[in-house]
């Protein structure tokens, strides 16, 4: 938590953390991780994309890795733990087995990421993606809001963005791979209970939704003859509101709502929103999308409007690995704590590198379920049993090979 | 409405109308304007402010005089007649009186207001406050989007800042003022009427709302612990709908919506709101804004949000002159069509004017009541009907004095 505390001050903004992808605030956070790591025994390397990698070598006659990580960069205006905390757990867990001098019978790599918010060119997980050979040498050519091309920003940063393709994992089959992160929702907190075991990492749906009813001057447009946009769009609002509440593990949510023309006297001529559905099943929530988006067309049609719908973006949920999640259990189990198993509503670099390997999660409490905000916090305690797990992990995975 | 067309070019953007206040597209609508008010026999001045009046003398001995106007201003990507057709229905009216040779027992000002929108600085009424004495000399130091003040635009106009109390009427009691003006609403078409008269200015109430529940992550937070400012929002943009539906003559509005954080994928913390309400009866406008605002108070409480509400602006009911309106509804019907009195549900000049004098007006029917758009339109017929009628009411009123 100190050095969670000490990262936190690498940031682009004096008063506030914020620290995007390959910036000058990660460069100084990339200083401070490689000599913690290299204390922890392990060996040090920086891909193309900006991943920072410590190795600690596994006993002798074994080469197979276990991939253990999260990210270092953040939202702007964020709080401290989410994505470093997982790397520092990581890197505890390994620094106890080198104050052991223990050697697994498997290799660790611990991976910072280099992106997995999107601060700064607005697409999300960059450092998984090149590890996992899932990056699109497109977003290369994405500008920051400086203008600054992402493969530029990379040759700054020191990689080169011509060999993005050699950042893809070639040490063979690994083991898997494990994150750990806050919860960031209220789950955990709500059932006193100071870690869980990710079942599924939630899939989304995300829409965008115009209706188009007539402007009119809100003096002389009577009520009847009104087709007011915005009444509309707050009778969808509260459609979604009520599916989601009334559907046992689904989340939707109007984050985003704009009105045209949007003057004090004038009735709304028109709206833009945005819908964004989960649900850890994916028949489900597609299912929900649909009558969701019918409802619209239902509300717009009895109002005299018409509703214009777009898909946006979509990802289907990832199961956690039934063989690592089970060993994270009996870790919890063994340590005397109850195990819950929950799904996981945000997305996380796992997301990724599922395409790569089988992946595991295990959050941590989080006060009220803040993240993304300078509120969020953690306990020492719940930290102490979060390397306490992971450390029991890599010890029950030992002992399996 | 040949006028209007022409008019209507003289325009701050090339491919649309928008003339604001002391604009050189302001200047060349006064040069024609001046010379169709000297060819109808007036003699023309400007005041200070920008206001053109041209006065058209009564038979000798009569030294009362009747004030007719409208505006000449638009806002932003106009129609040709709202504002104009008033000041050229007047001019047509004057013109007829001047063919004929015909002197009134009482003097006509036809004046042509320099700002009613109140596109410039945001203020409206300019024109009709310095001629009603209720200009405010501290909005000479408004700066437009240029940062030109007011106290610049005028003298640049060719008037005078300091000297703008004098633009107050000077002239005696006036006879009192009549306003042409298109209806702006759907009323006048939906009954198959060309013009009506209008018994009331209705009076507004504007309120600001801002909703603060708590920001979330949109797939962690669970529905049933979430503080949705948006869905609060939404709740009461229906309750304000249905209140108004559910009472005669009252029109509410919610006509700007903003939402914060306003990201996708985060459920909303706060949503500032307008709230624009208008009756014309005043104590029945204040009761259901009292209502209104109880209701949102009621909203956030339930869902454990809080609100805070905030008055903007608020204008009473003008009610026209029964004197003015009875001979103007008499000329209606003398002409042969029925007479229809509605409120106007937009402000105008004759709102101000009404601290100066008796005040009437006659709305000419518009299609689909549309207006501040460039698909404001109005028929040859009813402009005629109201040329007839406003020169009937000159007529009577002349039989009157």
């Amino acid at each position: 938590m100190q050095r969670c505390e000490v990262l936190s001050r690498c940031s682009e903004e004096s008063d506030r953390l914020t620290r995007p992808f390959a910036s000058d605030a990660m460069r100084r956070a990339h200083k401070l991780v490689t000599k913690w790591m290299r204390d922890a025994g392990m060996a040090v390397r920086r891909d193309n994309v900006g991943n920072l990698i410590g190795r600690f070598e596994g006993a002798a006659g074994h080469d197979v890795t276990l991939l253990l990580g999260s990210h270092l960069d953040s939202v702007r205006d964020a709080g401290k733990y989410d994505g470093p905390l997982g790397v520092m757990v990581g890197l505890e867990a390994v620094q106890r087995l080198h104050n052991r001098k223990l050697r697994l019978p498997f290799a660790i790599e611990l991976v910072a990421f280099a992106d997995e918010e999107g601060l700064r060119y607005g697409t999300s997980y960059l450092g998984s993606r090149a590890l996992a050979g899932a990056f699109d040498p497109k977003d290369l050519d994405l500008a920051d809001a400086q203008g600054v091309t992402m493969a530029n920003a990379v040759s700054t940063f020191g990689g080169n963005p011509e060999r993005l393709a050699e950042d893809r994992w070639s040490g063979g089959r690994p083991l898997g791979y494990c994150e750990v992160h806050i919860e960031q929702g209220p789950v955990l907190e709500a059932r006193g209970l100071p870690v869980g075991v990710v079942s599924t990492i939630t899939g989304f749906s995300r829409s965008s939704l115009t209706f188009t009813g007539k402007a009119a001057h809100a003096g002389t447009m009577p009520m009847d003859r009104r087709q007011d946009a915005l009444a509309a769009a707050a009778e969808f609002v509260l459609a979604v509101e009520a599916e989601a509440r009334a559907t046992d593990g689904l989340v939707a949510t109007v984050g985003q709502l704009a009105v045209s023309p949007g003057a004090v006297n004038v009735v709304p001529g028109g709206v833009v929103l945005s819908l964004d559905v989960r649900h850890s099943v994916d028949v489900v929530r597609v299912e929900h999308v649909r009558r969701l988006l019918q409802g619209a067309q239902d509300i717009a049609t009895r109002r005299g409007l018409s509703v214009h719908s777009q898909p946006v973006d979509e990802e289907d949920s990832v199961a956690c690995s039934p063989r690592l999640t089970s060993v994270l259990a009996r870790a919890v189990r063994d340590l005397g704590h109850p195990t819950l198993e929950l799904p996981s509503g945000a997305g996380h670099d796992a997301v990724v590198m599922s395409r790569l390997t089988d992946v595991a999660m295990l959050f941590v409490r989080c006060k009220g379920g803040i993240s993304h905000h300078p509120a969020e916090s953690v306990t020492e305690d719940d930290v102490a049993v979060a390397i306490d797990v992971l450390s029991k992990f890599l010890e029950l995975l030992a002992s399996d090979q």
